[in-house]
């Protein structure tokens, strides 16, 4: 065969075949039996009729999509009025409305770090916080995980505009960040503070308005946080939340807001119906967060290295790559979805199933999780 | 008023009013009177019965959001679909759909320019191929716009793999990239490319297969294409067109792949709809070019100056920003909306008037647009 371009892309293949990494698309039915451990659907709704009714008003409404960027025909009143509930729900001056969460993060701190500043970032933060630090024109310093001495070093050593980013929740292991010292942290040094709350907002804080909210930071005036849409509001996008002027900014300088489509309106409408139901329901955060402790202690009960949670994420250690792949495998072949995750998407280089509880599980439903879960653990699991 | 961490933002805020540059976000109704030559619904498809419909069904019938990264639970049979159905149109042997063009296009650089990899990368590119190249591990060269020359010579000095990128037809003038020429150039130096077909899908091409499709590189196995879902299919999200092979590596390495929520079922949906009808009504592309070129064609008939379209948009040049934005802003208050380009979103900093032609226009709207254009002009517009 004659040799293309794209032949090195073989023998990275090859790589991950004898790595036992390969990752591979798997779709699912509209109907799967599975019991979902395994989405990021933490409260329950993204199936919820008023959700997913909403979704479908806001299409037929509005249309199938923005049609552009905001700045041009992109915005409706729709995204305009999510803006304004979400900063309410958050306590925020403002917020800004992108297609993904992935989108917010590289916003954020492209446009909050622009050259000559300094970005404090913790290692545990998620892809897109990291890839925001690549594209941002400030300066980088990585510190450790949850290490709040080594922010205040870094702050210490830098003269101009800083900004300290983390996310609220980390995705992997599910433990928290200690907001208020890092707030605490910032402030000491005049440094603003970006914190990405995707796994906090909805199931943390009073009603779940998230993870600033509980440490006291909601409306201040250097922090910045950014949310998805597509985790406890059951939909997609993601959003900034901040000072007025801070919005007003990425407005005019954030490269992922001004040369990216609007987000649809089906996903406005979802979100926004989302939104109001968590006013209306505000018991379910707290839930989910119940439903992951439990989780947490029944396994570890059973001999299992677990996190404990600090919001809805369960991260149970598999003791290699294989293993946990074996080990999702055996769970779905007994009727359960869990997470695996594997390098390179762990920073750590452990691999895990990662579980994630929803507020609408039930008794019985947690009861099958753990008993599955143990019975199919590899031997090494409890080790 | 006590000093923040955000206050050189207001500093940035009065450049821009100084400038004339300031972007504000105007909320638009559901039921608009304004004559639409602003977004970039090319084939009038976005407000569609059918469009809006299938994505009211797939939002009931799937959720509101995917739940998950597609790696995780993010990935339906929809979204395998719509991939099948889109590669096949376009001719290519595998698709991925994201969450947007933007990601599809930090996805596809990213992960085939590799550290000691060469990126030749045309000056008039959009903002999301520039951001790809920033983020990617290979060396970017930046060469001067529509240059196959130059693409030459950059591949010639360089060892080892290397991928031009262009955008298929560039956003702001609307002119068309040498695509065959460009491929040609690639092929002498066994260099992959990438095409950015956003513009060029459902308006370019055998019944909008897209300007890959009309160059004879459809299914080339040097050739990957992004396309976006939210112009001419009326959606959200964006795709990487291309062999099995990179779809597979894209899986396996794409950052904004694998770190992001699946797009939302309703977006899914609704673009697999457009697709549809697309197949069942291949004139719609050829009609929107060919609008296109007549008000092209009578603006400068009226003594505007405007770039001759190879698709669907037509760009008016503007004397400077203030006199765009107050050209804009007539155009408006006379019932018609037009894009306003102004710095930094244009690469050479001419403002303009960016107008989109769309299938479904009228002669009477495409005479009225033509005459309130004219009408508003500034003086210096003509010259």
């Amino acid at each position: 065969m004659a040799r293309t371009p794209f032949d090195w892309l073989d023998e990275q293949a090859d790589v991950r075949r004898r790595a036992g990494l390969v990752r591979t698309l798997r779709p699912r039915p509209a109907d799967s039996s599975l019991l979902d451990l395994a989405s990021n659907d933490y409260l329950g709704l993204a199936r919820h009729p008023e959700i997913t009714g909403a979704a479908a008003a806001a299409a037929r409404r509005w249309g199938g999509g923005a049609t552009g960027s905001r700045l041009v025909t992109g915005s409706t009143e729709l995204h305009a009025e999510l803006e304004r509930e979400l900063a309410d729900f958050c306590g925020f001056e403002s917020a800004l409305v992108l297609s993904s969460g992935y989108a917010a993060n590289l916003a954020a701190v492209t446009a909050l770090a622009p050259h000559g500043s300094l970005i404090v970032s913790d290692a545990g933060n998620h892809a897109s916080l990291i890839d925001g630090c690549r594209l941002a024109r400030g300066t980088v310093q990585v510190v450790p995980h949850g290490d709040i001495e080594a922010v205040r070093k870094a702050l210490d050593a830098h003269q101009g505009p800083a900004v300290a980013v983390s996310d609220s929740v980390f995705s992997v292991d599910g433990d928290a960040a200690p907001l208020a010292q890092l707030a605490e942290a910032c402030r000491e040094f005049g440094s603003g503070l970006i914190v990405d709350d995707a796994h906090g907002l909805g199931v943390l804080g009073d009603g779940g308005r998230g993870a600033p909210h509980a440490a006291g930071l909601a409306g201040a005036a250097d922090v910045v946080v950014t949310v998805t849409l597509s985790k406890s509001l059951g939909s997609q996008g993601g959003a900034v939340l901040g000072p007025a002027k801070v919005i007003d900014h990425l407005v005019n300088a954030a490269r992922t807001f001004i040369f990216d489509t609007g987000l649809a309106p089906a996903a406005a409408g979802a979100a926004l119906a989302a939104l109001r139901l968590l006013r209306r329901e505000p018991e379910r955060g707290a839930r989910a967060h119940a439903v992951a402790t439990t989780l947490h202690d029944r396994l570890t009960a059973e001999g299992l290295q677990a996190v404990r949670p600090d919001a809805a994420v369960v991260s149970v250690c598999a003791p290699s790559p294989e293993l946990a792949v074996q080990w999702a495998a055996d769970c779905r072949g007994a009727g359960l979805a869990v997470g695996c995750f594997r390098p390179p998407s762990v920073p750590d280089g452990i691999s895990r199933l990662r579980l994630t509880a929803r507020a609408d599980l039930t008794e019985g439903q947690i009861a099958e999780a753990v008993r599955v879960i143990s019975r199919t653990a590899p031997p090494a699991a409890g080790e």
